[in-house]
Formats: structure tokens, C-alpha cells, sequence
């Protein structure tokens, strides 16, 4: 590549740049997205935050808490495919995401100067749950955000370091629950009033079947996502993404991004660059052209 | 008792409030010492920031993490007592720390609104540690701290929140090493500049073999400890932690006490009337009586 | 008492002392209540500065006032019970207050390093006043409080002083007036939003005549006060310090406490024990259980 | 007077204020110099505060103090020209100097939105004293000044206020002293490093005695003053004005300017004008042409 | 003139400064009244700045402008009174305003330590401009204000700068625009929400043709001006003018004086002294008694 | 270019903008340098802003007052390659680069949302110069730099605006006098201590006179451009801008790069790319490998 063709594209980033700096930005970034690509997410966070947003991680960490269980002799007990948290899962969920995949992603992002700093909802209060209640029965420590301590998080992005949240929230007696990734980083996006929450998955975007097959949509809206929903046209594991995209939207986030994680940079071209990738989910009424 | 005697109590205090309000106590709790008596050294420690002193926590964990190897079916291995710890190990030892231990501090204090935030010292570089080396071979990741990251304690000190942190050092590479809990809290005693380090442990103060059997010493200096390490007075598992004591002196604490965390309200008890509790370390020079 | 009861008296505060952390209580304290118990009341206005309350202190002096006028040759005058308070007469009340009672007051504050300052409603306008006009015909210089200039107190409560208050007001042309201290306790309460107001008498509380003789009430609200002064069962030297309790309600302090200044620490058991000291007066609506 | 003749006083002032703007002038206002022109001096003062000099009034006030120690029927008593001040008498000093002529001060300033706060030495340990010992024998509360807080003062000029204060000492045990006002006024205008330090009299600057007769000095140094006292042609009433002078140049005052209260606005032209009023005195070494 | 005297003046101008201190006061400085008394106009806006007024400054430059444009050979040509700018006027215009009129008026400030700094509608956006239409055919480069950005010239007053603003406008694509100064001025004062906006002109004040030949308006309300203006009572160059005074008024400034940059220190007379010069407007509705 | 590629070029510049971020870099743009690419060097200073650098640029402009000097009939006179500055010749100097190639920068940047405020050394007393002293004569109005004001450029950096800098300075009589470009962005660089001092000229670097024929320096340190002078291999043009070099130097800035303003994206790629374009020249004793 040519000196010349390298400038234009960092000025090519430059109005983005000038439209995001000072926003925040929510990345859920999945344990099942954290693949070979690992360190280029690391590092367009890195880059994110450079030049001036504010971005705030919130990981998964699904298969690793399957494989300590695993290990540690648990069997798996499932209500319509939830996950029966008891006492004993819960210890090894939080083992997991607190002290397993929070801090390597924080270490990943300190080798390259990140100034990250791992948190869990338990820091601070800050995922404020209560028990969920399923109509098939208990099924144990499973969480549902009901507040977020923002001022934690403020103050972290004040000192121009990057919050990094494991999924685990606690209620008043200092009990800790399971909460889905996904509608944590809602939850905080809303809370926040991210201007954008960026879902990094397995997955190249939201797919709906068509007539001619499947196809990603690169650009919906939370009102049309409701309709393809019921009529089937968006199914099965895409449905948990789409409802954290919906909540995020209704508690205050701007847009939501899927995008896919093992895409090269992915994330960094999505934000900078004139062609997005992945689906962007704009509110009910902001339609698409 | 009379509503006369608990004021008495109460006024009792206030010349110590008044004395300590705005400095910094480093308190090591040490696993074993999580006993009965958990909640009375949370609530004491709660009571310490209510006053305007700044508590910063560090925790060990020693106990638990041996319990998980177990569970996972690692063997211990030891070269002169210290446990070496290669990769599988580190990765344990990191998960009960960071993932189980803290949380649960963390939570606790939080259930009583005592504003904790959970760290390790892979948040913002908080514990830059390199390579212990032992002269009877390698014993894996097992670290020595180099530096200690104060800005980010500082900053959540001056928000009022508790840090607690995990003693998992990590070096420019992202690595993840053990770090003594003892040295850990020494080292970020020292480097904070802390009035007090305070190690909460499961016996009831520095013991010395003297002419008519083992006695507790009430106050003791950095150069008499030196001493009677020498002459064998003070020997076997007093040794680590008396070297901590050391080691917080000369990074610039200004005193350490030794006090049982089996004591109810020891730490209180030592801080804020006038009978102190446990053993009294004062830097060399500066003697007692 | 043993070392673990101590302990107990100083947790048993907690909860309280985390209540009320960085609210502001005002304490009118009577020259007829500054007796044996002074220096009780000055080291408990002290703690509560020293566990994050922000102590407002008005004082009273009618009987040094007294004392001097007759040292001074003045023969009193009184109009339904009001003292005719003419120039000479203001002069030695200003004198008394300003130059006696307060400096004596602020200086047993700083004897145990209570960074208190004396003002009086001329600093600064802090009591603005206008005279008090009576049907009865002219008492002279008796003022009624207009404005509570709260930045000057705001200013010295956020510098960690206690700012204690001679109740002498002051009009714009430069003239002194005298003020009930009742009233300007409450006046300062209000305009600042104090959480609590307390009014530290010579009497254990709010005296009620009831079938069975007299007795002290511990709750009760401001409706119910004003039935009972219309019944006829508070009446006498109690009805100035109701009057004072339902200003300082409706100016827009939260609770008025009645509290005896003989009872050994009665401001702190009130304030930090399970068992409260003398009346609570709650604003209309928030009832006794 | 013609306009523009108006307009060329204004003008005048213009490098004075810009020389003299966020400087510090300490002024001593003595009480026998409290005559006709009080009001002048009140108006000049504030006119200083509003071109963005940060005035400081220490105010005497023998005359009165004298006059209600003969109305309460004490005997004066004398060792060396120095008052005897028993407990008795400082409870006169400190009635008058707090609670008269310093109200009547800072009403005055008030009256003319002067923005001022009256204070004492025993506010916030403004003024900390020892016993003065003198060799003739005991003269009871007279106070020497050994420290000044700064902070309380610095505190107020932050807020625009103008502090006026009375001086009156106090001791650790809270017990308050006589202080000379000359000498108060030249510790106070050390400590705050003040520019200008005014000594507002009943005389019209420093008189000596020459070959023809008295006459007002217009410059001096500290140093020519030592020897004109020793050589007797400073003498009398004269020296306790010049030994203030130069315990202010000592501790840090840049200039210090005697000036008669009765001359109309001298303090306003001493300042403002190109031809000064009364006496300037200057360091030691930094001469007059 | 006596020192009595002076000191007079000085107080007179008491009141003045304490209603006027901490407000904005914009001045419209015309190229035409930039006369004999250049200096006095500048030490009157430093003097306003002295004593904690907030001047910005606006100037013009037609005869400069005009001058400059004769020396390159440019012909002038009008449309209806208004000069056609096209882009070679336009460079002369602002080569003039910017760097010839702007430097000399902000060195002439700093010569006597008036802090200036000179900017035009181009820096920070300062003003952004519309072209203006004409019904009468195309006048090129001239502008109409559409917005003012006030944070700049918020930024240089809150480092006590005094901002010195050429009417030189800027629209999004970067073209600069000729500003008539007075509707410049009128757009700033009614941004900033200023409490004064003065027009220093080459005349004394509104000037209305009555019976008796024509007469200057000492105060007149926006109301009275439009009625004098259909009534032809103000007429010709008075007309520009009194449009810039109703502009002012509609965006917002309190009051709008119209004084004679030739009275010696007309500005200082008008603000500080009982007997106001020149014209003063007011809003309609607050009508002069 | 593919996606990926693109990314690349984005992630290779992450460490320089980490290692530049809250610096002080300092640009001096010369007229002649002001050529096709004008927008280019624009967008590469908004870049350098958005990513956290703060830039400062010193722009010149000789060949636009060399044309405007002739179209008003002034005849060029030189001594010894200087030119001689009369008063007229001066105010051309100022009037064009203060009022026509400072605005014109001014609006390229902020055309962009640069945020860009143009000034002179007549700002603030931006840059305070005395007479230059030549020996073969008078030559009028040509400064030295002798003071630089940093305060006004950093109040503007603070508020994330970029000074644009005419080089004009002036004396404390308020003479404006002709600064060189190059001398007044190496006084500036060096009193603001900036990282980096960029010249950008119509060369593509340090020339020197080599063996094989003339050759551009990739690095230098100033000890070894002294000695090159010294034996004529730096001569002719290129001695001017080694002596900015040299000065800024001395006076504190860390690196000086002279970059070829027609080179497309000289700035950005010199800063942001692994293989920098033009010269650098390291401070003596900082020598190149």
C-alpha cells in the first residue's frame, strides 16, 4: 500500500472520529466471539477509546463456566432452556466470569496500555438485581437487572480507563446471581445513554429467512424487528440478541450494532470507515431510507 | 449497661477520630482468619470510613485455594515450603482470589452499604510484580512487586468507596503471577504513604519465646524484631509476618499492628480506645515507652 | 465494661452514623441549658462534626442579658411578657450575646479542636430582620427574621467549622435587633433544609397535662401539637418551644427534637442509640406509629 | 467641578488599581480614630474591596472599653503604663471588643453592602497567644500573638467578604487575652504576607522631633526609625505605632502607612493618588531617594 | 482641585461599581469616533475591566476600509446606499478590519496592561453568518448574523481578557462576510445577555427634529423610537443606529447607550457619575418616568 | 484496498497516538509551503487534535506581503537579505498576515469543525520582541522574540481549540513589529516545552552537500548540524530553518521535523506511520544510531 493510499484512510476516519468523541460506546463482547480475533478487538477498543470515546466492556463467558462445571463434576440441569443456577453453579459462575475471564481480558487490554480495570455487578452495587421468576419453577440464582450504579462507571471513564464488567449482579443481602451478558450490556447501554451498543457474537449480523434463503439485514428498526419476530422470519438463537437490542433501545441507547467477532476488526471499520458491517438496529420511528 | 456508660464509650473515641480522620489504614485479612467473626471485621471496617479515615483492604485466600486444587485434582508441589505454581495452578489460584474470596468481601461490605469495589492487581496495572527467583529452582508464577499503581486506590478513595483487593500481581506481558497476601499489603502500605497497616491474622499478636515461655509483645521495634528473628525468639510462622511488617516500615508506613481477627472488634478496639489489642510494630528509632 | 461491650456501643452507632452522614442538624442551645453539662454538649456537637454531620449551633443568653442589665442600673419593662428592649438595652443584649456568651462558646468548641467560628446575624446579613410589631404598642428593638443569608454558613460548614450563631439580627440600614433564639433556630433550620433541628432546654421534652398528670411525649406531629395547645394541654413556658418546633417544620426542616441539656449526652444517645432522649416532633402528615 | 476634571480623578486611579489588584491591605482602624470620619472610612474600604484589593479591618477600641469598666465600677489599675487585665476586666475587654464595636463595624460595612464577617481571635484559633510576661510582675490576660490561622481569613476572601476582626487571643485551654490591636494588625498582615499594612490613627503619620519642631515624616525605613527612637526623636505615644510597623515589615509586610482617620478619605487618596497622606515606612534597606 | 474633592469623585463612583461589577458590558467602537480622544476610550473600557466589569469590545473600520480600497484602485459601487462587495472588497475589508484596525485597538490595550485580545467572526465560528438578500439585485459579501458563539468570548472574560471582535462574519463553507459593526455589536450584547450595550459614535445621542430645530433624547424606549422613526422625526444616518439599539434590546441586552466618542471619557461619565451623557434606550414597556 | 487493510493502517497508528496524546505539538506553516495539498495539512492538524495532540501553528506568508507591497507601489530595500521595515512596509506585514492569510486559515480549519482561533503576538502580549540590532544598519521594524505569553495559548488548548499564530509581535509601547515564522515558532515550541516542532516548508528536509551530490538527512542531532554549517555542507536557504531548529531546541522542545508541505499527508504519516518523511533533529547528545 502506497504513503499515500495509508493517509486516506486515517482521513477517512476523521469525521467519524470528530462525530463520536466524547460519546460512550457499550461493546458486549460474547466468550463465544473471543476467538483468534481476540486481540483486535482488544486493540479497536483501545483505538476507540484513543481518540477520544468512552467505551465500556461487558463479557460473556458461557463456555468456560461449562467446562469448570464440567470439571468440577456438576451436572446440568436445564427448565426450557434455562440454566438451574443453585448455590453450587453459582460459585463456579461467578469463579468463572470474575476470576477467570474478567481478568484476562483486563490483562489483554493492559499489555497494550489500555488502563483497563475489571469490575463485576457486585463492585459498587453495580448491577442491582432481583431473582427472575419463571413460570416452569425456581430455577435458582438467575438475575434480572432492576438498577445499575452508573456513578462507578463515570468515574472510571472520567480517569480515562476502561470499565471491564462481568455479567454477575447482587441484590440487598449480598447475594450473587447469574444475569445474561446480553441484557447486561443493555441494561448499562440504557443506563448510560450510550450512544451506541455494539453485540460482538459468533454471528456476521441479524439473519431473518427470506424467500431466497436466509440473508443478514444490515439496518432495522426495534418496531420491524417486533414484527419479523412474530412472524418468524427472525428465530431461534438470534431471539435473545434481538430482545437485548430491543431493551437497550427502550432504557435510552441511540443504535445497537451485531456484529461479528471474528471479522478482522470488525468493530474499528464499523465505526470509521464509510461501509458499515454486521446489522444496525435503530429505534422504533428512525426507519432506514 | 447505662445510657451514661454508652456515652462514655462514644466519647471515648472521639479523640481518636479526631487523629486518624483523612489518613489511610491498609488492613490485610488473611483467609484464615475469615472466621466467626467475619462480620464484626466488616462492620469495624465500615465504621473506620464512616469516621473519615480511608480504609483499603487486602485480602489472602490461602485455604480456599487449596481446597479448589483439590477439588480439581491438581498436587501440591513445594520447594521450601512455597507452593510452585505453574500455569494450571495460577489460573486456580487467580479464579478463588478474584472470583470467589473477593466477591464475597465485596459483597459483604456492600450489604452493609460499605461502598467496596472489588480489584486485583491486574486492574490499571495496580500490582506491577517480576519473576520471584529462588535460589532452589524455578517455582513458577509466583511474583515480587516492583511497583504499585496508587492513582487508581486514590481515586476511589476520594469517591468514598472501599478498594479490596485480590493479591494477583501481573507483569508488561499480561502475565498473572501469586503474590503473598502479606507482602502484597506491605507494599501498598508503603506506597500510599498509609498511617497504619493493620494484619488481621489468626493469632493474637507478635509471640516471643522468652525465660518463662511464650508471651505476646504489645510494642515492638522494627529493630528489635530484627534482633530477635536473629537470636530465635521469634521464629516459624511468626517470620512471614513479621518480614511484612518490615517490608510496610521501610516503604514509608508508619506503624503496623498484628491483631487476631477472632478478637470481636479487635481492629476497632486497637483504633479507637484506649487499651490497644494485639502487637504494636513502630519503625527503628522511634521506640516504645 | 468489657472490652467487647465497647465495641458493641460504637456498631450500634453505625447504622445512624451512615444515615445521617453529610446532613446538617441545627442545635439551639439555651443559656438556661448550659450548665453542669456543658462541656457533654460540646464534645457531642463535636462527634457529630466528626462523622460527617454538618452541625449548625444557635445560642440563647437570656440570663447573662438579665445579669448584666442590673449590673448596668437598667430597670426592666416589659409589654405582655415581652421585654421593651430600647437602644441601651439592645446594646448590652448585642454585648452580652456577641461578646460574652458566644466567644465563650466557640472557645470551649476549639479547646477540643472543634474548628468552631462565631457569628452573629450581622456577619454577613445572616439574619435579616424587621421589627416585630406588637399590639400591645412598641417593645422597640425586637426582631422577627426576614432572610437567613445560608451561603456565608454554607461556605464555613464546607470548610469542616461549626459556625455558632448569636441571635441578634439586623435590618439594612445597620440597626440590631434582638430575636428570640426559638425562632432563629428554626428560621436557620429551615432555610438551610436541615435534617433535624434540636432544641437543648432545661426541660426532658414536650410536657403535656394529661388525665393521669403530667408527662413527656416522645412523638409527635405537628398537628397534633397545635390540638393540643388549642385544648389547653400544652401550655406555659412550653408554648415559645412548640412555636419554635412548627416554624422550623414548615420553614422546611425535616424532624425538631426537645432534648434535656442536664441529661448526661442526651444529644448523642438521641441521635446514635436505639433508644432515643426527650420528644421528636414530626411535620404534619408523618405520623407515630 | 467640570466633568472631564471628574473623569481625570477616575482615570488617575487606573494604575494604582491595576498595580494594587488581588493584594492584600491590612488595616487597623484604632478606636479613638473612629470619630467624624467613619463613615469615609467605611466607603474607602469597600471602594478597595471593589476594585479587587482584599481588604482586612483589625479594629481596637480602649476608649470604650474604659468607659463600661467605669460604668460597672472597676478600679483601674496600672504597672508600667501596660493595664492589669484580671478575669473580671477581659471579660469587659472581650464584652466590648465582640460585642460592640465590632457588630457596630460590620453593620456599618453592611449597611453599605460591604459583604463583612466580624471575628475574633478565638474563631477557628484565629489568633493563638501565649501569657505575656512582664518583668514588673503579673498583668494577668494581656496575649502576645504566636500564631495566625490564615485559612479562616483566606477562607472569607475567596468569598468577596471583608473580615473585621477583634483583637482578642485565646490559648489551647480557651482562655482569651488582651491583644493590642497595633500589634494583631501587624501579626495578621505578616502572616498573609499583605501588601500594605494601614494604621489608621488620630495622628497625622509619624512625627519627630527636629531642630524646628515637630513634623510628620512622609517616608522612613525600618532601619532609620531604630535609630531615631534611640536618639529620643521618636518618643511617647509615638512608640508602640512604630514598634508595629516594624513587627509587621519582620514578619513579612511589604509597607506599612500611618494615616489620620480625621483627614477626609485619607486611606482613598493615600492609595488612589498620586500625592500621598501620612507616613509611609518602608523595609529595612529599601530606602526613600 | 482639592483632595476633598477627588475623594468625592471617587465615592460617587461607589455604587456604581458595586451594581455594575460582574455584568457584560459590549461596546460598539466606530471607526469614525476613533478620534482625538482614541486614548481616553481606551483607559475607560481597561478602567470598566478594573473594577470587575466584563467589556467586549466591537469596532468598526469604514473609513480604513474605504481609504485602503482607494490606494488598490477598487471603484466603489452602490446599491441603494449599501456597498457591493464582491470577493476582491471582501479580502480589503477584512485585511483592513482584521489586520490594521483589530491589532492597533488591542496594542493600544496592551500598552497599558488591558489584557485585549483580538479576534474576528472567523475565529472559533465567533460569528457565523447568512448572506444577506437585497431586493434590489445581488451586493455580494455581506452578511447577516445568525449565530453567536459565546464560549469563546466566555472563555477570554473568565481570564479577565477583554475580547476585541472585528465584524468580520464566516459561514460553514468558510467564506467571510462584511458585518455591519453596529448590528454586529447588537447580535454579541444580545448572545452574551449583556446588561449594557454602548454605541460610541461621532454624534451625542439620538437626535430627533422637534418644533424648536433639532434636540438630543437623553432617554427613550424602544416603543418611542419606532413611533419617531414612521413619524420621520429620526431620520437619515440616525436611522442604522437606533436599529442596532432595537436589535440589542430584541436579543436580549438591558439597556443601549448612545454616547460621543469625542466628549473626553464620555463612557466612564456615563457610567460612573450621577449625570448620565448621550442617549440611553430602553426596552419597551420601561418607559424613562 | 481491502477492508482489512484498512484496519491495518488504522491499528498501526494506535501506539504513536498513545505514545503522542497530551502533548504540545507546535507547526510552522509557511506561506510558500501553502500550495496544493493545503487542505491536506489542514485535515492532518484537525487529526492530530482529535486523537488528544494538542497542535499550535505559526503560520508566515512573505510571498502574499511581497505581492501586497507591490500593488501598493512600495519598493523593496534590502540589507544584507533582510528586508528593510519602515512603518508603511509594517503595516502591510501586519495587515496581511493578520488580516488576510491568518483568516483564511483560520476558516480551512474550522470549515472542518477544527475549532481553530487565529491570533497575533499583539494578543495578549502573545509575543513580547525587541528591536533587532543589525550591524550594517537600521532595518526597521524586525523583532526578536524576547517573551512569550503562554498562558492565553494554553487557556485555548484547554478548551480543545487550536491557536492559529500570525508572527507578529509587539513592544510595551504597543510597535508591532515583523517577527521571522520560523524564530517565532521555535520561542513557542520552546516555551510551551513541545514534544515536537514541526517546520513545513517547500523542501523535503535537511539538505546537505554530500560526496555523490546533495542528499536529505533522515536524522541529525543539533551538535551534528553545527558542524555541517561550519564546513559548508548545510548552506544557502537551508540555514534559516536549521536555526529554528536549533533555537527551539535550545529553548526546550524535544524534537524538530522539517516536512515537505507538498508531500500529500506529510504531518500525518511522519507522526503516525512506522517510516517517517523530511528530517528529524534530536536535541545534541540524543544522537541517531
Amino acid at each position: 500500500m502506497s504513503e499515500e493510499e495509508k493517509a486516506a484512510v486515517l482521513i477517512e476516519a476523521l469525521p467519524y472520529i470528530q462525530r463520536f468523541a466524547g460519546k460512550i460506546f457499550v461493546i458486549k463482547y460474547g466468550g463465544s466471539a473471543m476467538g483468534e480475533r481476540f486481540t483486535d478487538v482488544i486493540l479497536d477498543i483501545i483505538w476507540l477509546k484513543q481518540v477520544g470515546i468512552h467505551p465500556v466492556v461487558v463479557h460473556g463467558g458461557g463456555k468456560e463456566i461449562t467446562a469448570m462445571l464440567e470439571r468440577l463434576g456438576h451436572r446440568a440441569q436445564f427448565v426450557e432452556g434455562l440454566r438451574v443456577t443453585d448455590e453450587a453453579v453459582m460459585e463456579v459462575v461467578e469463579m468463572v466470569l470474575s476470576g477467570a475471564v474478567n481478568p484476562r481480558l483486563v490483562a489483554a487490554f493492559n499489555q497494550h496500555d489500555g488502563g483497563a480495570v475489571g469490575l463485576s455487578g457486585v463492585d459498587g452495587m453495580l448491577l442491582e438485581v432481583a431473582k427472575k421468576h419463571h413460570p416452569a419453577g425456581d430455577i435458582g440464582y438467575v438475575g434480572e437487572v432492576v438498577h445499575v450504579n452508573t456513578a462507578l462507571i463515570e468515574g472510571l471513564l472520567d480517569r480515562h480507563l476502561i470499565p471491564v464488567i462481568a455479567p454477575v449482579g447482587v441484590d440487598r443481602e449480598g447475594r450473587r446471581y447469574n444475569v445474561n451478558a446480553d441484557e447486561a450490556a443493555g441494561a448499562v447501554a440504557g443506563a448510560l445513554g450510550a450512544e451506541k451498543l455494539f453485540l460482538i457474537t459468533d454471528v456476521p449480523g441479524i439473519v431473518r429467512r427470506g424467500p431466497g434463503g436466509s440473508e443478514v439485514v444490515s439496518k432495522i428498526t426495534a418496531e420491524e424487528i417486533r414484527q419479523l419476530v412474530e412472524s418468524g422470519e427472525i428465530y431461534g438463537g438470534m431471539i435473545p440478541k434481538v430482545k437485548a437490542c430491543l431493551t437497550a433501545l427502550e432504557a435510552g441507547a441511540k443504535h445497537v450494532h451485531i456484529i461479528n467477532g471474528e471479522d478482522p476488526h470488525a468493530l474499528l471499520l464499523e465505526v470509521f470507515t464509510d461501509r458499515g458491517i454486521g446489522t444496525m438496529v435503530l429505534p422504533a420511528g428512525e426507519g432506514p431510507e
